[in-house]
């Protein structure tokens, strides 16, 4: 048995929240949170406090504030010689600032009030001190099946990927919506695409099915799309038929 | 019943001929191919031929060749007073010169050798004469739950939105795969982020989901990720950013 206090109450602490109390051999102790209305609904299931100096003591203390927030509240906290770990992908483990220190960064968008299944999350974590590392790879097991080793570096790069591959991806998404709209044409006649390309880099290396016009170098199609487009879309659309090109040794 | 002669061996009329030989109430008469080795593996199950002049009779002829070659063997084709349809995203309808002209446009991806339910897959149609779109639309909706009727102008703009949320997309795939290469990170922990995001525009709009550095106006993030990309992966994130603030007022 593994005894936790969570410290937030915000989307992603709602969600671990939720995870804990439904996971066995986990024991969540009590949740913290300076807004004493966010921890009403906690309540009735679990111990609940506004003030840091009630804290319990229990063997993780895991910090799900906002990112700018985490150096500054780890400061505050008064908890000596037991694990203390942040939730963010873009802030470094010396963030806190005890010896005891760790990151237990839980790889997934959080949308609030959706359940969400923790088994298939990624779970990436790092702690400072090897005795640590035991205990928190023991919880994030006991959530999910898919616990990942990654230190801040790594973290780092995670998160720049993320943006790659979901940010702008969404924009992507976004713009391919804007031209249906435009054309009326349903957006939804998209979707089985969309799904398909996302499904297949399961078992296929992006790199090796880049389809399309720019790897194709279609010139008569990459012209005729250009005449389509607004500015914005269109200094899009060459950098990136540019930048396609380039990788694949293609010339314009 | 519907009786239909295709007309092309490649990766899409593979995967129409092994449809309409499992769909009721369609009559695959008879495959065409210039090709006899790869009309070869078709003989045991269906009438083929490599000799134009020896077509038989049925109610549409559909062309499944590269979309270059559609005009020109179309004015090939002897058929008179009966439905042809070309199978092509970015070629117009009038590519076909007989008046009983049309497209049934499946849109996805087809890959060689892996079977592929029809059902869920859009199927776009057009035709230039009325009487012939209840016909086409039937042999449609034998197929697919999801017929939509799209003129040459739509196909065009589908097409170029496709380039964008499934070319472009799988670039930006690309683009986080070699991120996590070069950091010693497994790109499999991004998949069931990059899952959720392509299966969350289901249920909502993209322009009211993006999140991101750029979206919240994070300067102190986007200035770090610069400073980890490489020139070309520089000048994409540069521009999206961009262009993401632009979409939401924001300023850089």
């Amino acid at each position: 048995m593994i005894s936790v206090i969570l410290l937030g109450t915000g989307n992603l602490a709602n969600h671990l929240i939720d995870a804990f109390l439904q996971t066995k051999n986990v024991n969540l102790v009590q949740v913290y949170g300076r807004n004493a209305a966010a921890l009403a609904k906690f309540k009735k299931t679990v111990d609940t406090t506004s003030n840091l100096a009630h804290l319990k003591e229990a063997d993780i203390y895991i910090i799900a504030i906002s990112d700018d927030a985490i150096a500054e509240f780890s400061e505050q906290l008064l908890v000596r010689d037991k694990l203390v770990v942040h939730t963010s992908g873009s802030v470094s483990i010396d963030a806190i600032k005890t010896s005891n220190r760790g990151v237990f960064y839980p790889l997934q968008t959080f949308t609030k009030d959706k359940p969400i299944n923790f088994t298939a999350i990624p779970i990436c974590i790092e702690t400072k001190q090897k005795e640590d590392f035991n205990q928190l790879q023991q919880l994030a097991s006991l959530l999910s099946n898919n616990v990942y080793t990654i230190d801040s570096n790594q973290r780092k790069y995670i998160h720049l990927a993320a943006v790659f591959t979901n940010n702008f991806v969404n924009y992507m998404y976004k713009i391919g919506n804007d031209i249906c709209d435009e054309n009326n044409i349903p957006f939804e006649i998209l979707h089985p695409l969309i799904l398909e390309s996302a499904t297949k880099i399961k078992n296929n290396k992006p790199v090796s099915i880049q389809t399309g016009p720019a790897v194709r170098n279609d010139k008569k199609t990459i012209s005729n799309h250009l005449k389509l487009l607004k500015d914005d879309e269109k200094e899009i659309y060459n950098l990136l038929t540019q930048s396609i090109q380039n990788t694949y040794g293609k010339k314009l």
